[in-house]
């Protein structure tokens, strides 16, 4: 199928497939580890797909916000990146999916030398956080902020205050696993400066259209291909995208290579941010999540579209 | 740069990128588990990379034999979906990585309900073999080799008989984790039975050349492009290359994916099927392994192509 | 109290305690995991206590027939210190308890160098069971039975045939946990001989006449108070009482020891062999199982029991 | 032996034992996690063997002081019993030993629902510290304090304020575990303040006859004998010896209950506290620990001490 063809089809077929995929949302549950999150609406759906060309498909409820959770580990990841080189981060994350769900403490106490297996579990990326250049939790926050509007193209992204302090309250669990990093030798800086900076990213409020332009990046190997900006070499953005493949979607990644075949990273909100390489950047927002945390109904969406149109990498 | 001229300078460069990578071996370990395996030379490094026009780059220590081990397990996931199709495969493997090694016990007993995570690790090959059709070990056993003898376009391809007997005398560990299947109801048949079916696929005795060849199919998505024939569907290989990228190298299967980018399968036998999608089929061979169980000087030589020709999926 | 008003109470007072403990039974689920054992009734509970003199306090369902089970472990262990002396067995197997549930293989995994943590698990248990003495499992199996027969004081205990062979049929997972001991270097002799001696005496036949007779041999030292001879070394009575303290009673020895204080040991056909150090010996069968595999009107009596007649030894 | 020359012989000959066990502390390392602990000597060893008439056996470096470091939580348990009764400390923290090594964390995930494993392991023993009564942390601390410099007949009892701060100054470890428990609603209060109270009891600082002392009252049910004042409900004592025979020396406690026989709890500033019940309380200090974080000439000292008196109550 040629190119313009397919974006026809993918226009004309978008809303039926996504009403099917919503059905899905009824078998879900929204999150609730922290009361903000539990306020989305449970058989919410939205999807947004962007191409080269600035042109967008688009269906259901891609206009409402959500926080970008676990999403931003992976533009962390690249801003740490951009600031330390390969060495310096992989020295305090593995490159290895993990198989346990995503708050497990099991896996860091039994690796040696007690690193966190990959930067897109908490763990590791608490540690990528620490890694971001900056004085203090203020400037490396800042520079968090302009790096991800600008790769969304979007200057207005700001933190959804409610959910970062929501975050910051009933923090326990990540506040233990700083420590146990801290212990272990791999965080740098003070833990509660790191926490800040941690839970200040994964507040960053978006629509579907924010990650799906942040997407589109990626899936141009780091260069706006609305702008001609180049704005991650692309070396990272390679390595970003095989962390999505290997461990992007929780312990679920290995199935969701098999069944739908690109780079992807979901986060607790019920956002997707994934991309068809050289082609499309797409953001997903459906709240009710399965068992393993991510969208129930966004990745049956993902799974449709990947099967109509042929879409996995593999 | 073009096709051509990157196979030239294949030719050209191999011998010499070989035995710079050829100088990691002695930091490696020749598997030492079955006393056959043993007399593998610690300083061996062989490499074919063979085209869809049949031509092949080779250097170095092509030609010495060597059992395929776990690289037979790719091949006998492809023969069990075929057999059985997708749904009766994953009710008895998951498709998950585990990040952890080879042959732990450990994920199979916490996972519910008691199915091993992947068909990559010991104990998913093992529920795979069960899965063979055939009436018996025998004419499960037979299937394969036919199957295998097909892919690699080797008649003459043959089980290495003290291999085989090596591995059924030294079997302690995979007998433990065989009758643990059996006791989750995962295995099909007699534990005797299965792990017979097992040990003679990995025992079969290939050379550089048949892995490439075998690889290659994998690479042109299932039809073999010397004869034109079409020997798997396109789904299973694809739904085969995934699990490689996650699964395929043991415990560093997310390191491969990031430093080199192509689907890959190790075996303890220090072999390596790998392959440039739509490209290439190559058969790597170097026995001393590094902590993780792959080829210490393979995986080096097969960075430094990755990284010389861009060859990463990502 | 005198030791002669407590028996004298304990008459009065035991089918009173015994029957307000049965009404327990109904928690409870008797085992399933051979097909032979889901056969005891679920209400069933009954208790024998013998002293120095032989005179014996029962009520209850003392008289019906049950296999000893894990209850047989005590013995094996003191066999195989007799034919070994402690410095071999420690070899094998290790002192501490485990805090997981009785057929755990993670504790087998994580331990270095592979031993098992102790013998009143079943990997100990069969470690244990390699380390009779006796040219083959025939021998070993009856010289195990010619000690138990003496210890009991009854010349007519046998095996119960259909027990043992729905032990033999259904053993998959001590198969799995023998092959990992095989290959962790820890069992002597094949695995096939080694269980059968293990499915055999856990098969042997008892009422709870007997099971008081054997525990009344611990309670003194060794030595049979009723006939003058001294069957066991005071050092193994000594060795087997601290393990029945510390992991007699599986996941729930520690709680058994806070709410008892005696030594145990619980078997998964509602078996409890147990001791008033000095004083009593103890047999219980109560079919109905707790979540930690010990009879739940059992424990229940036995909490009752040491709480009116303050028996901690703490 | 009577009671009298048991007691003649242990002043003539516990210097002669104590020099030959002292020989091994060259093999054990003095702990360095904290930096105030690493200044203990290598090679100290002392002990005091007190008895209900106030006479005290004792030998070596038994004037050394240093912190009751873990030790202190046998008594922290019996003051959150005396505070709260059983039931309210038993919902906090269970009863069964681990067999893992002091610090893991991975017992604490496993277990349902999120409870330490018992209440002298780490994790147990901050979940404790949060049940001690008092308005704040000092307050709490205070009573500790109290109830120890009763125990030990000891007004002057005080804290090591170096080792203090010390703790509080490298805990990522407790307060990693500290967060998890929060985060499993086991912990009362907040995490610093608990983790205040839990420091400053660890440091509380004492010599030998101070821990024989305390360790007298244990072995009296409770009743000091020296004063004839009742200190400690029986059954609050009963449960903190069952304790210290099932999980008071770490992931060794089946080793010295086997070996030694005796209610004991050891410190990682190589004190130990044991008893002969109804006869010694013991205090036994030797900094060099051997792997399982024991004073390595401690136990050998208790194991000969056990053997030549025939002490163990098994």
């Amino acid at each position: 199928m040629s190119e313009t063809s397919e974006f026809d089809r993918l226009l004309t077929q978008l809303p039926l497939w996504l009403e099917t995929s919503r059905k899905r949302a009824a078998e879900g549950k929204v999150a609730s580890y922290i009361p903000e999150l539990s306020k989305m609406p449970q058989s919410a759906l939205g999807i947004a797909v962007l191409d080269a060309n600035g042109r967008t498909a688009s269906a259901g409820d891609c206009g409402i916000p959500f926080t970008m959770q676990s999403i931003s580990k992976v533009f962390t990841l690249i801003l740490a990146l951009m600031d330390n080189g390969e060495a310096a981060v992989f020295d305090k994350v593995g490159m290895e999916p993990t198989g346990d769900n995503f708050n497990s403490m099991l896996k860091l106490e039994l690796v040696r030398p007690g690193i966190p297996f990959n930067p897109l579990i908490n763990a590791g990326a608490i540690a990528v956080s620490s890694l971001i250049a900056g004085a203090d939790s203020e400037e490396k926050s800042s520079r968090i902020l302009s790096f991800f509007r600008k790769l969304a193209g979007n200057p207005s992204l700001e933190l959804d205050e409610d959910v970062y302090r929501s975050e910051a309250a009933t923090a326990n669990l990540n506040r233990s696993m700083a420590y146990l990093l801290k212990d272990n030798g791999v965080l740098e800086g003070g833990v509660d400066e790191v926490l800040d900076v941690y839970f200040r990213h994964c507040s960053i409020k978006v629509a579907c259209a924010d990650i799906a332009r942040m997407a589109l990046v990626l899936a141009f190997d780091g260069a706006d291909p609305l702008t001609g900006e180049s704005l991650i070499p692309r070396r990272y953005v390679q390595i970003a995208k095989t962390f999505m493949i290997t461990c992007g979607m929780y312990n679920a990644s290995g199935e969701f290579a098999i069944q739908v075949g690109l780079p992807a990273k979901s986060g607790v909100s019920g956002g997707i941010l994934t991309l068809v390489p050289g082609r499309y950047g797409i953001g997903v927002v459906g709240p009710a999540l399965n068992r393993k945390g991510n969208s129930i109904a966004g990745v049956h969406l993902m799974e449709t579209l990947s099967r109509e149109f042929d879409w996995s990498m593999f």
